[in-house]
Order: C-alpha cells, then structure tokens, then sequence
C-alpha cells in the first residue's frame, strides 16, 4: 500500500529571489504550506475541515533542509507526504525537485498540533481526525 | 497650526532586496502599514482603536510613486501626515526619504473606508472618529 | 482589434488572509506581480526579455482600488490589459474578479519605468520593446 | 566566559497576524532573519561582511519550534546565540520571549555554509571568518 502523497508544480516569482539570485530562504516557508493546501483539497484535510470541527491545527514545528539553490524561471515541484501517527498530531514530510535537472532540491518536516478555538491544546486527537485516518486506512500502508 | 504627522526610520532587510539589488516595490506596502502603525501609537487611532468600537478601517484606496531606489543598507526615513476629511475616510500621505542624501525616494497615499463588524461599509464615521478629529481639531489646523 | 490582455485564476492562501478574515490588502501587490508575469509569459514581455537586452523595468508608479474584499476559499481571477504609449514606459491595467459571485474586487494600474544595469533611467524606449510595440501593432488596436 | 548573543525587541505587524489572530508561523523566518542582522550589526558578522570577501553564507538548515503563540499587540524579544564551530559554517540559536509573561514563545537554530560568487560550496571557512572567530575568542568560551 502506497502513503498519502500530493504534488504540486509551481513557478519562482521574481520577488522571491534575493540579491544573489536564488530564492530567498523563507519562501520554502510558503512552499510548504501550498503542499499543505494542495494535500488538504486531495485528501479532505484542510484549514476549512479543522474550522468546521471548532479547531484548528497550528505549526509547532518546521524543519527544512536546504541542499541546492533555486533560481527564477526554473520548475520546481513539491512532493509532500503525510507521517502516520496515533499521537494528536498531524505531520507531513516535504521535498522540492527542480523537475529539470532532476535535483532534490529541498527537504523538510512540519509538526502541527490540535488547538481549539480558544487556542487551547488538545490533548486527543479530534473525533472527525480519527475517522479521517480510517477512511484513508494510514496505518495500514 | 500643524499637521498631525509621525515620522520612523527603518532598516532596509536582506530578504526585501531584489535581485536588481533593490528594494523590491511590494515592501513599501508594509513601510507604510509601519508608518500607519506609528501615527496610531502617537495619536490613538490604530487596528485596536477600531475594533474597539466595533469597526475596521480596510484600505481601499492605495498609491505608490517610486522616486528612486532603496538598497540594503540604507537608512531611510517614513513620514506620515494625516489629510483631514469631513468624508467617512481616514486619508495619509506618506513620504520616504533617504536620510543620508536626503533624497525623496516614494510618496504615496492611502484611503481607509470604515466597515462594520459584518464588513459593511458605514456611511458615516463612527462617533470615536469624529470625537478623535475634533480632540486633534484635524479641521483648524 | 482587440487589445492585448492575460487572465490568470489563482488561489487564496490561508497566510493571505489577515485577523478580519478578508484578504490582506498587500497581497495584491503580488497578484499583479503575477499577472505581469502571466502577460510576460504569453507576449514575451517578461524581466528574462529585459535582462537579456541589459535593461529592467521597475515599478515608478502603481495604484490599487479595493471595491470588495477577498476571503479564504474564493476563486478570484485577475486579468491584466496592456495599455500603448510611445513614451519609455510600460503602462498596463488591473482588474481582479470573483469568479463565483461575478463581483469586480479590485482595479488598479502601473507604470515601468526602463533603467540600464547600472540603474541609470532610460530616456528613449530600449530598441526591442519597439520592436515588440511593432510586432504586436499595439498602437492599431 | 559569555557566549556570543544579541537581542531585538520588535513590534507584531497587523499583516503577521492570521485569521486566527495569532502570528503566521511563517513570520518567524523574518524574525530570525532580524536577530542575525542585529547580531551582525554588533560583532561585524553581516551579508555585507560576507559579500566584501567575496562569499555568501546562505541558510542550509533551519528548525522552529513553536511553544506559544503570539499576538498583535505583544512586545517580543528575540534572543540570537552564536554557537561556535570548527565546521566551515555559522551555527545560531534562537529564542524568542512574550516580555509581558516572560513566557518563552519559541526557539529555533539555523546553519549557513559559505559559498563563493559563483554559488560553489566552500568546504574551508574563508580566513576572514577564521580571524573573526579568533577575534572574538569564540572556543574559549
């Protein structure tokens, strides 16, 4: 059995490249939660799903490796891949290709954690997050 | 009698410096936010102000002349100055100089509307407006 | 004739949207920025054509008019029109739609200026965006 | 002996709050960003050092870890950490403090490598970083 994965093709903006001419390290940032998004529109798993169940999933932790630069005008596509895990957490590791040279060029891991609408952490897992991890069986892949 | 203005000198950022070197246009958008934030703090009308009495000021009117260039390392100054109007309108000029040539770098200009907690515009100005305009007597000045 | 134009739909990011809900208004700095790219892209108008003819473009002049406010989830397209001029500028026009309620959200315009690589302006039209003017009959239309 | 550290207090932007009117976990890069400035503005450790001798040290590695959240109108403090290395590389931790509670908001670390103008990886620290470590006695603390 094959893991949740989505991917996404995008394009560099010109203002996200620096005065050295690659991309400024924080847009990655911005990549990883487009990967989030395209994920969440893919498998029922996003912002609007948490708001709907009075919660909301907030980043408590990003790690992103950096192993070769992108510059404008190239191709990059972000790979992103849900983590199974029976703790109240909701993770999700990354890569980003240039899909020219074929370069990995990026890797990075997000920890997000359950709050409610008070922002107030969960120590469980929400109900609909349960059934959510059934109906796409991840823990038997 | 003078105007209602408040000044800030800023840092030019790496990361907002395009890869011409420059200051890339789309951050003068958030100098000016910065230089909205100040005058709110020197003279009581800021984001809390407003929702404090139920009401936001989105801009719905915004102007950028580019003058000249901004690079990292500069040291340039923002100065905003408040356009009294009998209108439902907060209205700001605002002026980036390079404080070490003393170059005028951008002008610009913003328009605020006011809208209820439901995002519908309000015809007239909230009462603490119009308290706030005749406090700072904005009209004889 | 008809005159040249480029449409582009994009999506909201929920780190777009700011704590009244609604679309921060500095976001549409970079839907123009997009839309510019989109046009770039499909007339050969883009900052590779400048740098490869030693010159740049900057932005000396951009408004925004925000008639609507844009919220997490819409489906907004900006279409982008190239508005002639025998001056050395590149002048083009805004306009951004819900493509769901059919609403007109925001219009606006900017202005290029030509710059050489050391930054200096250009009082004459750089001889290839002639040429382009030529190629596209941008003064039949 | 001390360590090697600067601190920065800063203000919430309006723009850095989300719809869940806490900071967008993305900003954080802006803010490490800031604190590597002000520690380079103190010990003569910035991009404009870097770029002088011809290299750049851009971000391989960053990790953040979020304890609490942040809101408009907090007063933060952000605390940089030189962590020294015989590594061809520039190691700094992060921590970032709510000043009103004292709560410590989140920490983070990031690693740059030296490249040279053409974006080669330097596998020696360039000399002047090896004297910059010896002037600041960083292994004898």
């Amino acid at each position: 059995m094959s893991e949740l994965k989505a991917s996404k093709q995008f394009d560099i903006r010109f203002s996200e490249v620096d005065s050295m001419k690659v991309v400024w390290h924080g847009s990655y940032v911005t990549y990883f939660e487009d990967a989030r998004e395209a994920f969440g529109a893919k498998y029922g798993l996003d912002y609007m799903n948490y708001l709907n169940h009075d919660c909301y999933a907030p980043i408590v932790e990003e790690t992103i490796h950096y192993h070769k630069s992108l510059r404008y005008g190239s191709k990059p596509r972000i790979d992103i891949i849900y983590r199974p895990t029976r703790a109240a957490k909701v993770v999700f590791d990354y890569e980003i290709y240039d899909t020219e040279s074929g370069d990995l060029v990026a890797t990075g891991h997000t920890v997000q954690a359950f709050v409610d609408t008070n922002y107030q952490l969960m120590l469980y897992s929400p109900d609909f997050y349960v059934e959510w991890q059934k109906k796409w069986k991840v823990f038997d892949k």
